[in-house]
């Protein structure tokens, strides 16, 4: 099965518990059910997620080769990246590159239809090796898919994938947060967009690596291109010598996807030239940790429900005899 | 100014820094744009925030009385939510009761188009002093909405509004978790909704107290009605006597509007009359300062980045030395 778009969370209850040294062997030899298995006990954060993570974090698998690099793609419903995406994935294949995506769902009870629509919209890849394509949902725990991701990217480099792609389907914080995973940020948006929005295009400067305007066969987009050149002063690379392209394309007639991918090979080369690669990963290694002890924090807050104590405060609260702040310093002291 | 649809994190640096007693005192006399600076107070979690909450929480000012409601709505982009919202709003003026909504749109850097939106959608009521209507926006800290939400109801009861609506913009958990503070939960659904997705179902039937079939005057509406009602035992509620019933309304046409004001009359009644109201107050509370405790620890965890030894494990993790897993419990112990 080279296509698995198991729901992880839904589908959890089903997997094996079986040895992660095993499990991981298997998936670098192409078994990928092994890979469809590594990757739902890593979103499981149980003892076998810290074990497998142990296991690719090591040398003895060693980091990722640097040219193993991670696409991260966002932008506003509609704007087409599912279709751009797919493109990415034909294109890579044309040159012989493996990939691997991470579609990120965020809406668990009204997602049944993405997700159901990522296993049609993928058939043309499903009996292609090369490639493989996992959603993730989101379930909400505080700081929980933040934390499976960057994991989840390792168990896929240490499996040998040239390319890996995260998506996400929705546009909330939480997304930016994921694809902030990325080596390089794509934003895809279209003709006309944020017209009005000022204050937003910045933010999105922001994290943008390069700037997608998809269905650039529509009126507006040489105005829109102009647009976001003209902003990219605010880019966060900016510093680092890196000004975020614009790139047009019409994802439904696969066009612009060459010229897509040649400005990510741009990306990554002028992330492993410059130091910007080396502070990057520095970066996304101090935000996964302060995420996974923010998590593993909250998570010991949750324990203390248990206490006599945190009752007679709560009882407090209901009571109107003290107010929630004051409930959480008498809880953990100022 | 009735309507403030001001975007908070946006224009919190124009806010002054006032008394919160005093801001408390205007508010209370009809004050709106006092009303206005004591939630962005609020959502700045600072100082003020804890005095605010210290003031709208002890019973100086009081618990809020029985028949101030929170009403939270959610449902799938495109069901219709604002429009209803906007009917409820007429419904519950015809018979002079005050309304406050708060709308919670957790798509920052997207979101630009949505918050407009609000203001233009509810230009009906921005001469009227009894609406109040405001928009939240997600800033992706640990918890940092869910935190916010019920202290700004608290300001919004304390201010005297007898009916309050949550309204979520988007379907995330977050959105869910943010809707579960409400006392009655309303989801909205079409025709034919959910037709393939009975796992997604039964988790909103976990979280609804009511549903809308919203758009029933198009083809399928007898049917979702059907299916919802034969789903009514995975209710939450249930346990305790209630059962989830299914409005159907035609937004756009005012139709099914009182009725579903009257079914949500039934559920505060409901509330009150059974141990359920009480149960659901202290299942509030538990919750809110959980997730306030997890986030003051997680502000705490972002402080150890000043540390010498969060340098070294950090360092030990770029090199390869150190799995992300074990620098957690290298920081925190085991």
């Amino acid at each position: 099965v080279a296509v698995a778009t198991e729901l992880v969370g839904g589908y959890a209850g089903r997997v094996r518990a079986t040895d992660p040294v095993e499990l991981l062997a298997a998936a670098r030899s192409g078994d990928r059910s092994a890979l469809a298995r590594l990757l739902t006990l890593v979103d499981q954060q149980g003892v076998a997620a810290n074990q497998i993570d142990r296991l690719v974090a090591t040398p003895s698998v060693g980091p990722a080769p640097s040219n193993r690099s991670v696409i991260g793609v966002t932008g506003a419903p509609g704007a087409g990246k599912s279709t751009l995406v797919d493109c990415l994935i034909t294109e890579y294949r044309s040159v012989g590159l493996s990939v691997a995506v991470l579609a990120i769902d965020p809406s668990s009870p009204f997602s049944g239809g993405a997700i159901l629509g990522d296993r049609v919209r993928m058939g043309d890849h499903s009996i292609d090796e090369g490639v493989f394509i996992r959603s993730f949902a989101s379930r909400g725990s505080l700081g929980g898919l933040t934390v499976s991701i960057p994991s989840a990217l390792r168990v896929l480099k240490a499996a040998g994938f040239d390319r890996l792609i995260v998506e996400t389907v929705g546009v909330g914080q939480v997304e930016l947060d994921v694809v902030g995973v990325a080596d390089s940020v794509v934003v895809v948006v279209n003709p006309g967009w944020g017209d009005e929005v000022q204050a937003a295009k910045a933010g999105l400067m922001e994290i943008a690596d390069l700037f997608v305007v998809n269905k650039a066969d529509r009126p507006g987009a040489a105005e829109t291109e102009a647009d976001l050149l003209g902003m990219q002063h605010l880019s966060l690379g900016a510093p680092s010598g890196w000004r975020p392209g614009v790139i047009l394309t019409s994802a439904l007639n696969h066009q612009g996807i060459t010229q897509l991918a040649e400005a990510l090979d741009a990306h990554q080369v002028f992330l492993i030239e410059s130091s910007a690669g080396g502070e990057r990963r520095r970066l996304h290694i101090e935000r996964e940790i302060t995420q996974r002890v923010a998590a593993e924090l909250a998570k010991r807050a949750g324990a203390f429900s248990d206490h006599e104590r945190w009752q007679s405060v709560l009882t407090a609260v209901v009571n109107g005899d003290l107010a929630p702040t004051e409930a959480v310093d008498e809880l953990l002291g100022p």
